[in-house]
């Protein structure tokens, strides 16, 4: 039985088949545990992630459904002690007890009585669940601005990015079971990377590790994620201002329509060289 | 741009890109389309779904949470016209016009003013987020009974079923981006198969059109889906009373945890002959 406990896999046992023989084993999943999340005082959600990179996670998340614009929204968090950041942050933070999978938020202002996502719910997601909780169609976001035009990056710098994200995935390797999400720089360089079992908590965790490094807007960066692109990553991307994000598979309709009516550059199928534009190409350049 | 509409694909223009050079092309997306549900006259959820089959849908979601416990628990429905199944049904189903994106529902009895998963609560629900709405870790559902001792399925059974569910996946083959769930008989039958964006609603949808049949619990039936398999979709499994569920790819840590906790027998990274089991192995015949 998978035990509980940190970090981002846990050993089974299992037995292993092939060709109708069949003999135990020893292996690693990946690890899916939830995650308690406070909101002055008060049970907000549940959040079934990936540990580590808890207090990045519940920050970016925040961010993306409008409920912070910046750090200096948040007064104080509590978070267990190995999920305190090493560096520098503009952000009083208190250590939890390690067993108590819990992030504890106080903002600096009162929030509104029902905000634009419906705030008062409270909420269990699952792990790819971006945008639970508002209770109507026309309570999806409606307050995101259209990016810039710009910048635009070269098609080499894209068809080099997915076996740097592959080489950046520890846990896909070990477990075969987790999602990833990379901001790389124009030049193709990898600034950051993250895994999860939700694809949405991998990027919520890449955006939240930026507002904590005082990095907003992400407006030179590109997205690049291991699966597919749905509504709400297109939506989490724009929030944080990235102009290109790629997908190793296909993307929604709906992520295409967001992507086309914010102006944001959606790439999917990127493997390698080849690969497909769906919306605003002139920021994909042929040299 | 991705147009709107029936239908569990979308036509769209793409930037077609290959070793340097583009052109522009004709492509299809899977469809990703928000389903507003109604309860007793307010909303309740809204879920990012691929259409079709909503009715389906909610019912199933419905059970899963643990809101219904049969057909009978529902006094009627409205649904678009195209969603109301052809067979005979023992449920009230009323036509809403095909552009409402809608599904109305009428519970036979008063819910409790704050259920065992926190029923009083508004949500969205993403394409993958099945069990959105309570409010603590405790919230889970604690109802649930273990599944009993049995059957038995030989492991030629499940080597066949990867190619078997592959060709039940017409709309995965022409997007790539679809997740899909399938019902085998004891015999490798498929018995019944369905797409959507998000894995949690294929099941969803499986689960319902076998409450709509009157066909559970589904004790004698094994359940495939397309990619990993998580804590949500092991839940959903152990309710329909399913005693094997399997994935083309790795499950996480609490998928394991529910399975052995409720006696389900789960396969992982099945890929014909070579499969790993976690959890009741006893359930799988070499012969």
């Amino acid at each position: 039985m998978a035990e509980r406990g940190p970090g981002p896999h846990r050993p089974v046992r299992v037995e292993r088949w092939s060709a109708g023989r069949h003999e135990p084993a020893d292996d690693l999943v990946a690890a899916e545990e939830p995650l308690q999340i406070v909101l002055d005082g008060e049970p907000f959600a549940v959040v079934m992630r990936t540990p580590g990179h808890d207090l990045e996670l519940v920050i970016g998340l925040f961010f993306a459904e409008g409920l912070i614009t910046d750090i200096t929204d948040l007064a104080a968090v509590g978070v267990a002690a190995s999920g305190i950041p090493d560096g520098p942050i503009a952000l009083s933070v208190h250590a939890l007890a390690e067993a108590e999978n819990l992030v504890d938020v106080r903002l600096a202002r009162p929030r509104p009585a029902d905000g634009p996502v419906g705030w008062q719910r409270n909420l269990v997601a699952g792990s790819a669940c971006g945008i639970c909780g508002a209770a109507a169609l026309d309570a999806l976001r409606q307050d995101l601005a259209a990016l810039p035009p710009g910048p635009s990056f070269s098609w080499r710098t894209l068809a080099a990015m997915p076996l740097t994200l592959r080489a950046a995935q520890p846990t896909f390797e070990l477990t075969g079971g987790l999602h990833a999400a990379a901001l790389f720089g124009p030049d193709g360089r990898l600034l950051r990377a993250r895994e999860d079992v939700g694809r949405h908590n991998a990027v919520d965790k890449l955006v939240g590790a930026a507002l904590l490094a005082g990095e907003m807007p992400l407006r030179m960066q590109v997205l690049m994620v291991s699966g597919r692109t749905s509504f709400e990553l297109a939506q989490k991307a724009v929030a944080a201002g990235i102009p290109l994000m790629a997908g190793v598979s296909a993307p929604s309709s709906l992520a295409v329509h967001v992507a086309h009516t914010f102006g944001l550059t959606l790439v999917g199928f990127l493997r390698g060289d080849r690969f497909n534009v769906y919306s605003v190409p002139e920021r994909v350049a042929d040299l």
